[in-house]
């Protein structure tokens, strides 16, 4: 894609602060980040979300992702990876934050409005689930 | 870990909801869901935090989040894996979030505090990090 910016990252035509480079992976500092260490970490692989990069383009990912966390020094941290506009996706190339937490207000805020279904209603999602799966 | 509610699920001993399972992994809708949809996908090896399981024990987890993501229907949604109570984990057990985010107020909410750091600050945590990988 020659437009995105983070394809233009691995091309090495914009210039990124790298952690970790292999055949399928790159991994760097997010210049903007939420708290300190905060990294991105991305699949070689042009595609918008999660499910448009092929399986065996991801499998070195989550190893990537300890690496940079034990990196970091982070004791608390989350792994966040946004698809679509909604869900606060930005660079439409698959990416997968590492961000510490080291306090209440540093790094990623989270809201988290349960909800709670009835059992009958969760048995009909899960059984229509299934059936895609 | 006997007293871990995931290890219990994983043997049977707690019912669960559950979508897929393998040797390595299993899935299964959360019962208290930010959106319809929100489902669990875990290692079955216990452990705490990402850096705490080994990579053998993480290769499928992607794969199986993207058949999850898909068969939910969700067009927008997040992949979140919390590390420590600041971070908002409350199981002990490594655990991904696959949350569909139908609109403003169902699904994850997410605050992004950014800071602005100079290239002088990121260069020497660059430096450090990769130091430490």
């Amino acid at each position: 894609m020659s437009s995105c910016i983070f394809c233009k990252i691995i091309k090495g035509e914009i210039p990124s602060m790298k952690l970790f480079e292999s055949e399928k992976t790159l991994a760097f500092l997010d210049i903007m980040p939420l708290s300190k260490g905060h990294s991105l970490i991305i699949p070689k692989h042009h595609g918008g979300r999660l499910t448009d990069i092929p399986d065996d383009q991801l499998v070195e990912i989550l190893s990537v992702v300890k690496r940079i966390a034990t990196a970091s020094g982070a004791e608390n941290y989350n792994i966040l990876q946004n698809n679509g506009r909604l869900a606060h996706q930005v660079v439409d190339h698959v990416h997968f934050h590492m961000i510490p937490k080291p306090n209440e207000t540093e790094g990623l805020g989270i809201g988290w409005p349960t909800s709670n279904p009835d059992k009958g209603e969760l048995q009909t999602l899960l059984e229509d689930m299934k059936a895609k799966m």
